[in-house]
């Protein structure tokens, strides 16, 4: 499990059963959609007493990594919030009840097409989407924690951690808090194709010349960054300027390339 | 509760409790952001004899809406799905179980801008989000299900539904299900503004001098439309191409407004 050919066991609780062709349980893929998407949505289930139980979701800030200093290596995810946030109190609620923690769910999907075809219920998206289930605990150790918030602000934008304040005081460091949740079971789902349609309506000479079907590539892209009211460097850092140079053409070209793309196992 | 100037009641579950200027409850906000994000992440507690309840989350296309034939005016979550996917066969189960659906959270959120300050703890991100809570029922209504596939295709390219196949053959009617959630509660949350530093920090002119502070707009863009390789129409469509011209620079201009925003109740 210490290299990224490794993947997260197929459970009934994780496998894709629907186009199932479209599934990755790989490492490399999974973390990959995961650290490469800006915002998370992670679900647990608020303590009550209904016997119906409904969940939550929060958007929230986090990536995949191994602290190097854990016992295992156990890749985990790591999650950004705030001290009064819901989910940590929840979580240091389940833990103080010494449970082993909170059980979440964390999703991460990023759109990358519109796809048209001829009947709209052929219509769909190209995507890459990863789900995670794991046990969520607050973490007590000062040294994984300023590691977590180094990984995850440096996720943002490359270096930013060591090209803006630091040491962290004590009082940032106890206004923060870092969620570690310990992945048990993971998938990714990806698709990257042009429309299909049914026979029938391929076939449909008329149908063909009436409606226009292909993708529309959807990305992420990053506009001209606006300086603070309070900001006097005057010229924008290079790691800045460099990732959005960077970024902006690749994720265009990736979500052109989808589109083009013959799709998995076809 | 006929209007868009109506609100979602504010009750314990759904009360921002944390940075409450930024929080919405009325329909207008609410819907706005669900209805114009692409993806929408619903979660749910598949059922188990586990007393420590995990959930899961899919990603779902979806929008709100009011359906005109129903019988009161409460605008409605729809849900688009495969009639053999797990979220759907789960629905189905807790509808003959005669409970009254399933209760599910849908989460919807767009990044708008990394907001970068002079401390890493002081980062944060430009979104809009919005978050409902409700319960889920497979539609059986023919005609209320074809109303809200029209409303969901139309959302995804406006008039796509007209210009694509139609009336649906049976097949396609019997393998789409559409899923109807009944909204309890709902709330938004917004951030649009710079970055915000500690007093200290700002004063630290050796600090101000050193770390760029400000906000790199992000926004969701298309690119060109790629054709399929059956495509048969030459010209791109009308409503496709403003659609595209009109959607990519109002994406940018809203992150960039965002970005040099002043921020709610400040």
């Amino acid at each position: 499990m210490s290299t990224d050919s490794a993947s997260y066991p197929k459970e009934p609780r994780n496998t894709v059963n629907r186009l199932s062709k479209r599934a990755a349980y790989d490492y490399e893929t999974v973390h990959g959609i995961i650290n490469s998407t800006s915002v998370l949505h992670v679900s647990f289930v608020p303590p009550s007493d209904d016997t119906n139980p409904a969940p939550i979701i929060l958007p929230m800030i986090g990536q995949i990594g191994r602290y190097p200093k854990a016992d295992d290596d156990a890749p985990s995810c790591y999650l950004h919030g705030h001290v009064s946030s819901r989910l940590m109190k929840v979580s240091s609620t389940a833990q103080q009840a010494e449970q082993s923690g909170l059980p979440v769910c964390i999703a991460a999907t990023q759109v990358d097409g519109y796809v048209l075809a001829l009947s709209p219920f052929s219509h769909s998206y190209n995507y890459r989407s990863a789900i995670l289930q794991g046990v969520a605990t607050v973490i007590d150790d000062e040294e994984e924690k300023l590691w977590a918030m180094t990984l995850i602000t440096n996720s943002v934008i490359p270096n930013r951690w060591e090209n803006s304040k630091s040491p962290p005081t004590n009082a940032e460091m106890q206004s923060t808090r870092i969620l570690k949740v310990k992945i048990a079971t993971a998938s990714a789902k990806i698709r990257a194709e042009g429309p299909h349609d049914d026979k029938k309506d391929m076939q449909d000479e008329e149908l063909l010349r009436k409606v226009w079907t292909g993708v529309v590539p959807v990305f992420e892209g990053f506009g001209r960054p606006v300086p603070s009211t309070y900001n006097a460097v005057e010229t924008l850092p290079d790691d800045i300027r460099d990732y959005i140079r960077q970024e902006n053409p690749r994720r265009k070209n990736d979500a052109i390339h989808a589109a083009k793309s013959d799709g998995p196992g076809k």
